[in-house]
């Protein structure tokens, strides 16, 4: 029987220590209630929480979790390299050998630089395309989250005009509106960030269409400024290179991170020679930044990229996902979006303005051992079988069901509705 | 025989896909001549370059090596953890359980927050004092060292004017100059950024003056701005609790890193009740902020800071370590400025404006085995006994022979001569 009650007892703790009793993006006080926030085990595909309830995970530590929690073979590289080297007063050459795999599977790539956080990479993206011809005004889309430093954190607290006053910002796959701010920048363009596809939270997705990465590229070339694709939730996830490989367009700089070491902390950003120059003019540094236990992970990590059918088995599992959850929802009467890529699937209902469906179906899907998220893009795993789908389906079945019956009772997220008016 | 041909060929690799070859706080582009760039183990005191060579390491991996390398306990607190849950959905428990243990030792501490780089610590600082009443201006001392980002990297590659319009400069341990900063900011006071003592680099340190401290103190107080300590370097190196106890004085913020883990990437940012709200208005978040096997190193260090003599073991042998070296200078005919505390020792040397006597002295000791920095702070270890500073010694006593005898030969280096002229 699903229970709580630890949950809420180290919720209690937390609130006296943490500020909000969590945060980040790991905090649920945007999830539907009853959420776990505390978890014990993680291995394949599961996550166990301090309540000991299961779940097929959906959310792949937001990213990380690429091959499977736990993947044998990463573990082992992991417990190797710490018997000789992590954290020291130098690197080791394992920096030299995965700046060299990420060099040969990266099309655009001729260097890389590592790093810890997403946002690290993204940051080191932003200041190069500033070094590059030192100019300051750098393109992002709207509502394209690129890491939580204050030039990019979505929420206000804490930031001031001048963190964003060379930011500006165009609509998605909208080459005009691309243009457009890039005319309106008047010749002091230094770089345009593109989100390899538009993964927006509580919006649907959207792939990349090959005119306005065409433009992308064309206009950074005219302009001589940096293009840049910031792949860090979307790398390898979507091809074996650069995201934007697909649409035939190559970056100058591309920001990695999330699967790059199966969950051990490493980010990356890699560069074509065009901006080599650029990032040699930048100091940036971390003290973890030159650690060998997650370089030897991201290493692993790569082989088994470059060597297995992970994608194709993702992409399977993730279609399996897809069809039944979308031939489940007309069954009971409910209607589903689901879109971007099969390994990292989006689900929204339509005519669910403010989301309530959406989080009934996923608190009744969390009851039934299924982890799934109402407003962020989920992801699958190589570790996922057939099997592990045939149950998600059993128990997100259940949960259509369950809120068919319930439809008029649900309520709105208090959390959300103020996030909302805010 | 020492040699560096492995440590040659890495690095002609490392050219070719890494910017310059190295990046960041760890390259060897401002050391003298022939330091090892990378390293293949590090064990206790020691660390042990590509080509074979071991060093005794007065870096400690520029801070995080408090403990000794591969220390038994904490290796087994990564080991069992491992074999749960590190990087998965949620946090575990542990962020609770360490929230809590930071909160019971630094004694300004009323909760905790968990990160990666020291820089995401003093960028929570800056955005929390920002946030607390609306307002824009944070000062700094003058060449203090708060981390890589655009607001505080010591190099101007990549960085905009506007990231620092709102930071304004005083002098360290210089009341007045403090007073007048403050005054000069006409009531936008956001907070105060306070290093524990002045640690700059090619600098002599300084330990805090109890009337600066106190102003600080006193200033943040009149015009309800915050004081933040940025005790990322000194943290648990100067006392157990937050650096500034030692001048009686409490912040409402202190940044913490390096020490934490004893080498496991963390870092955090702790604060008094007074900053918990605004704590709260800030979106701040990575990808690994909330990986738990760096959470049970952390909280394993905390229980070893507390329960065993690392401190005073790591002063006495510091003790030694500057007791013998200032002695060997005077019977070599040198003046050297030992300053700072025993555990962070800055050895700078008399007459020498250009550095030339310093790098020649390191790299005469780093052949014979002793790996020390001439322009940065060192660090003393818990795992250093008193046969590693006697060995030290030895090496030291033979390289002031060495540079006693090719004074006159001895050159400025010239990336450092490139860097000072810049």
């Amino acid at each position: 029987m699903w229970s709580n009650a630890k949950d809420r007892g180290l919720r209690d703790r937390a609130a006296n220590v943490i500020p909000g009793g969590m945060y980040g993006h790991q905090s649920t006080a945007l999830l539907p209630e009853d959420f776990p926030q505390f978890f014990t085990k993680a291995e394949g595909t599961r996550i166990t929480d301090a309540d000991g309830n299961t779940y097929i995970d959906f959310m792949c530590g937001y990213g990380p979790n690429l091959l499977g929690y736990g993947r044998p073979e990463i573990m082992r590289a992991i417990a190797e390299q710490q018997a000789h080297i992590d954290t020291a007063t130098g690197p080791s050459p394992l920096i030299v050998d995965l700046a060299e795999a990420m060099v040969s599977m990266v099309s655009h790539a001729d260097w890389a630089m590592f790093c810890k956080n997403g946002s690290d990479a993204t940051m080191m993206a932003l200041m190069i395309a500033r070094a590059y011809r030192g100019r300051s005004k750098v393109l992002v889309a709207k509502n394209a989250y690129h890491g939580s430093m204050p030039w990019s954190t979505p929420r206000p607290g804490g930031v001031l005009p001048e963190d964003r006053a060379h930011i500006v910002t165009f609509d998605y796959n909208d080459p005009e509106s691309l243009t457009d701010a890039v005319r309106s920048v008047d010749g002091d363009l230094a770089g345009i960030f593109a989100t390899p596809y538009r993964h927006d939270t509580f919006a649907d997705q959207s792939m990349p269409d090959t005119e306005y990465a065409r433009t992308a590229r064309a206009l950074a070339d005219e302009y001589d400024a940096l293009l840049i694709v910031d792949d860090v939730r979307a790398g390898f996830r979507i091809t074996r290179d650069c995201s934007w490989e697909t649409v035939g367009v190559r970056p100058d700089l591309s920001a990695w991170g999330k699967v790059l070491g199966n969950g051990q902390p490493i980010s990356a950003l890699v560069g074509s020679d065009k901006a080599r120059d650029a990032a040699q003019k930048i100091f940036v540094t971390g003290s973890y930044w030159f650690s060998a236990v997650p370089m030897a992970a991201a290493i692993e990590t790569l082989r088994l990229v470059r060597e297995t059918d992970y994608l194709e088995h993702m992409q399977h599992v993730g279609g399996l996902f897809r069809n039944g959850l979308v031939a489940q929802a007309a069954d009971f009467g409910f209607a589903v979006r689901h879109t971007g890529p099969e390994t990292m699937p989006m689900v929204l209902f339509e005519d669910d303005p403010d989301f309530r469906v959406g989080y009934g179906f996923c608190r009744a899907a969390m009851k039934r051992g299924v982890y799934l998220s109402p407003y962020h893009n989920m992801f699958t795993n190589a570790a996922m079988t057939e099997d592990d789908i045939a149950e998600t389906l059993e128990a997100t079945g259940a949960a259509f069901e369950e809120i068919k019956r319930s439809r008029n009772a649900l309520q709105p997220s208090a959390a959300l509705m103020a996030l909302m008016e805010a």
